[in-house]
């Protein structure tokens, strides 16, 4: 049984990447420049470029606020990524990064109503990309990173937070963080545990789960009921090999003073036993995780076998074994935990009142506002994250985001709730709306059979 | 008279500015992101995103030229400027520069088909905006520089060409040059002079004016029949304070070797004496030529005053003092040069054939055909330059451009003359259609009464 439905599976992933190798040269790119205001004959130019544009230029030189409202940069933010961890492919340089840059424009455009700019930078030097990206600040309201391997990826994250004064993200971080969180919310719920009190093994810890334990720590889970695993076995105190690269891995080596503080040595099978939850963001499986580790585990336990392109273990391993709630990173099965629901509707609201940064809390918020969503579309064990195709999901995040910054003190604009939500539903709106009429005018062609 | 035109004149002129003050917070931006591939469902996704877009990016790592088919960075170039040099303004920095940046961003897409992002970097250094431009090659198909102050626009402008693999082109420079000799071609046939022939002086020696001098000369004109003035006078070969600067005005210094071999002395009366043609752009007017240097020149003058937003002499004061041909940079008057007729259809042939530079040719070819298009039209003294609403002139352009690549070598793509005109045509067509689309359909708002 379990070869016949890996086969299925195995020919069901090859779909996307078949019709993506026949479609991407068929319409050469994903995104494209539209005018955002009217062209109604060539005496227009004199209004968008000269002689006319230099009154606005002139009004921003004397009132450098006025940027955001002369121009598109309030709505526009950079996707940018230096090409060395890309997807499950590693290190494949800027180009062969594009299309994954563009992929994620068209999501944050079509998604959140967010301009985006791809940009791949030619260098594998963090102190380079981190000056050019600095660079680059008048020109973008945000900064989204990604695909960044680490330890790097947390340096270049940490200075651009620091010294830049527009929101800098780590999408493979704090998007992923987000959305388990929100994900591991209502699993606890459908299993009826408190968050607090469970015991939780983290397995794996690279950027997205060392990210995921900082959220999971914010959020109130105790610390001394975390197990982080990496591939050498359990982190705990003693861990020297962790030690002697503290200084490139902070995160990590304060998890290994913090978490385990009963002092648990071994590998994944002592990591698991008694746990209430694993989150798993490790290497492909199957058989990353073995059935037999999730039968130890506690009663009514959660699984989060997160590896893309194939999980830790198959949801009806993990079935079998006795998990209740079993969540992974893929769109055919239930509980994708898909970090495409949090990035558009946390820069919508982080933009729409102009945060300076996007602060943990306000991840929890949008992880708060997804698990409520949820369980608005009705919450069961195949269903504790919100489907996409609900647009008030987006819209409701970038609320609960844009309502977090201001409580906080990091957005510089004050709105109402009812005025974020009028806002991103428009803008979102907008985008969806634009799609269509290109589709139907032919402005996009159709797909060709 | 000259008063109640200079009334009237400035009232017109102020118009632009006011609607552009009204109309730039209206519509919050000039350009926008907009899907290039269908959206028919959120399934789609997983052939635009993960998982279906790693077979494009593995493709592409593979084979670096498939980076051009699978994605949109083929027609994409970026505006660049340190905002140090913008417009009549000066040094207002890179973010009062955005909304230049902005309105060339949509003049490229609508007269071009290009697809244009404006980085306005920010900083001074001319080393580190290259190092950031060069680091962003991976994304881009072409460079526009803009608004650079000199001398740093020569050396920024020298060192991206010579250390980047795709074309890099300042506007300022290159693309005015390339208008003026196009009208400078038909102003002499319109006066009946070879232009080999003619007595020409150069008024100002700035960043455009040094560069139309070097593409007067690569056309035919006789550099012993140039006379370049500045700030200061004639140049010639004993110009000390030039010598004293030759490392960083190296154009300049070499014009004040190879032009006037006469060896005249002295400001500007001394140098319009019996010239055939003046090319100012030097500070804004009026009273900046005086109409008796005009009525010094030689009979039949041709008098181009292009500073902005008044040139240096009104052209009926150019006129009454014996002008034949008077062109300025402004639309209100007859023969406005202006190089929104160049870089789109420049870039457009560029990039239709992966040229890895613009050269000069490629800029002589460009303005052969932006006059031949001005004869098309119908050539006189008032129409030596052809006027934008004409789509093909662009196209030509274009054609005109991608062919003199591919003789030359410079070109990565074979392309045949009738299909560089149908992707042109289809490309600056589609533009079109998209914003007509967009304003027919309320995706932008009509203009506010």
């Amino acid at each position: 049984m379990v070869t016949a439905n890996q086969k299925d599976l195995v020919a069901q992933a090859q779909k996307p990447a078949e019709e993506a190798m026949r479609l991407h040269p068929f319409y050469g790119g994903k995104i494209q420049t539209a005018p955002k205001c009217p062209v109604r004959d060539y005496h227009d130019f004199s209004i968008w470029y000269t002689p006319g544009v230099a009154a606005p230029c002139k009004a921003i030189q004397a009132n450098p606020e006025l940027l955001y409202e002369m121009t598109n940069v309030g709505n526009t933010i950079a996707v940018v990524s230096d090409g060395t961890r890309v997807l499950g492919l590693g290190d494949i340089g800027p180009a062969a990064a594009m299309p994954v840059m563009e992929g994620k424009a068209l999501l944050f455009k079509y998604l959140g109503g967010v301009d985006a700019v791809p940009l791949c930078l030619n260098t594998k030097d963090p102190d380079q990309l981190i000056e050019a990206v600095k660079l680059l600040e008048p020109s973008f309201a945000g900064i989204n990173l990604e695909d960044i391997e680490q330890p790097k990826c947390f340096y270049v994250l940490d200075r651009l937070r620091a010294e830049m004064s527009i929101p800098v993200w780590h999408d493979d971080q704090q998007g992923t963080a987000t959305i388990i969180l929100a994900g591991l919310i209502n699993a606890a719920e459908v299993v009826g545990k408190k968050l607090s009190e469970m015991h939780i093994v983290v397995f794996g810890s690279g950027a997205a789960n060392v990210a995921t334990t900082r959220l999971l720590l914010a959020y109130g889970v105790n610390p001394a009921h975390l197990i982080v695993v990496d591939s050498k076995g359990i982190l705990h105190a003693e861990r020297e090999d962790i030690a002697a690269q503290r200084d490139v891995y902070r995160d990590k080596w304060r998890l290994c003073q913090i978490t385990n503080t009963e002092g648990r040595k071994g590998g994944p099978a002592e990591a698991f036993r008694g746990a209430d939850a694993v989150i798993a963001l490790s290497k492909p499986g199957p058989g990353t995780i073995k059935p037999e580790w999730v039968a130890s585990m506690a009663p009514k336990a959660i699984v989060f076998a997160c590896a893309n392109p194939t999980p830790e273990i198959w949801p009806w391993e993990a079935k079998d074994a006795g998990a209740a709630v079993v969540a992974t990173g893929r769109s055919d099965f239930p509980n994708q935990v898909n970090n495409s629901l949090v990035f558009p509707g946390i820069f919508r609201g982080a933009l729409d009142v102009r945060a300076k940064t996007i602060t943990d809390e306000m991840c929890l918020a949008a992880a708060d506002e997804l698990a409520r969503m949820a369980r608005r579309q009705g919450l069961d064990a195949e269903h504790i994250v919100p489907t996409m195709d609900d647009v008030d999901v987006f819209i409701a995040e970038a609320v609960a985001v844009g309502m977090k910054a201001q409580e906080q003190g990091v957005a510089q604009k004050k709105v109402s709730r009812e005025a974020l939500w009028e806002h991103a539903s428009k803008l979102i709106s907008h985008a969806h709306e634009l799609t269509k009429v290109m589709m139907e005018e032919g402005l996009i062609p159709a797909v060709p059979a």
